[in-house]
């Protein structure tokens, strides 16, 4: 499983525990994350890296994209070229989103990036369910999550402001359209209210990872836990007590990203 | 000049260009920070422990809060206490915002702490000019500032989701009521347009000093330029980098605050 950063360990947690049997490599980008702001092609490079350090250095028996960045800059290199399954975090967001709803008034948020790229329209699409989506780009979500700040005034406020088009959209079903977004569930959905459900691309994306393994016959048989390694190629000792505080108690220390090759 | 953080650097630059013969001492509590969370009679502590320290320690002729929300937490307690003048970041920016307007719409914008303090509110019906305020919170924009991404699509985003009812209110002075937003200026700017005039509260301040110093016959009277010192009760790694990104080269090095009463 790779992110640029710290948004991806809301899937790890996920699949840590619907799948505590299997072991998990998260690697972290912070060496050169933020990806929102890179040019598409240099996000390809890195994810291109990033998979097939997963393979070759570490082993992967299958490819998590855990970042929306990294998926909307395109998996279809990623699918055709690596000799592992690759599973993204957009797909399975969109499909429980859409099945969801019951009155067929469906959002999204994203970051700006994410929300400009089209992503999450043309996914709904290719679902075929016809839906009503609004959507809304949420800058400033992931800053605070990384500042480890996910309540408060401040963050509440800002939720509020960025989240009244959806409100005023009167959907029933809301996809939290980031990875980081998951940490900020309390907030959004007290802005949000009781009537809407939150659809979190992690716990999807968790679902889809055992569906594709089952279906695969790849499913660890085994009574014992699995092991959790955390990289990052950037400072692992920031990566270690943020990464830490948003995932909990298995990320106890991080290693250092050294590809063998790239 | 004492702040929480990084942002009080803006009211150091303006400092440190209007008054280059000054010697300067920045203290950044950033062992503390943020403050907007904590409970205001934590901030007024934290306020006469750092003032105090420049006073003895540092041998201060005067102080500048250099924090909103130290200001609005209260001066009275440390121009009563303290033996030096004490300067504020609120009564400068406000004096000046009422003066710029000329259609009498005036606007400000701070931390949602700061807003919901009513000190600006407060500080506008003080100067007895009768001016129409409209006042946002611009949650995310301390933070955007503290990763060092002062431009871009999700600071433009967030900035026009957030200056939205301050557009509809056609202010024609805009005061940055958040000594971190002056480094926004740009982004700020572009989406309010070119016939709102900004007020920096950093610059004000500065000439408040300049004032201050000159009718208390404080001003240094020497060619040479003057020493700039920056302390900070957190990491002075992270406060040197990202300082020396804020503020410029004048930030070379940074020192541990050691206060030596408290």
């Amino acid at each position: 499983m790779f992110d640029s950063g710290f948004g991806g360990l809301t899937v790890a947690r996920a699949t840590i525990d619907l799948l505590p049997a299997e072991h998990l490599v998260y690697i972290g980008d912070t060496g050169r994350y933020p990806y929102g702001s890179k040019p598409l092609r240099d996000v390809r490079r890195f994810s291109r890296e990033l998979a097939w350090s997963l393979v070759e250095d570490y082993d992967a028996k299958a490819i998590v994209v855990a970042c929306n960045t990294a998926t909307a800059a395109g998996l279809d290199d990623l699918r055709n070229e690596l000799p592992v399954p690759v599973i993204d975090v957009v797909t399975p967001g969109v499909k429980a989103l859409v099945h969801t709803t019951s009155t067929g008034r469906v959002g999204v948020i994203g970051t700006v990036g994410t929300i400009k790229s089209g992503a999450y329209v043309r996914a709904i699409a290719e679902t075929g369910v016809p839906v009503k989506l609004t959507s809304a780009a949420c800058p400033g979500f992931v800053e605070f999550v990384e500042r480890g700040q996910t309540t408060g005034d401040e963050v509440t406020v800002l939720a509020e402001r960025l989240l009244a088009p959806i409100r005023s959209a009167r959907v029933d079903a809301l996809l939290l359209g980031c990875t980081h977004y998951p940490f900020l569930a309390r907030t959004i959905g007290d802005v949000m209210g009781v009537d809407v459900t939150l659809v979190s691309s992690a716990d999807e994306t968790a679902f889809a990872i055992r569906t594709r393994l089952s279906e695969l016959g790849l499913l660890r048989a085994d009574e014992r836990p699995g092991t959790h390694r955390f990289v990052s190629s950037g400072d692992i000792e920031v990566f270690r007590e943020l990464g830490a505080q948003l995932l909990g108690p298995e990320l106890d220390r991080t290693e250092r990203w050294v590809p063998t090759r790239g």
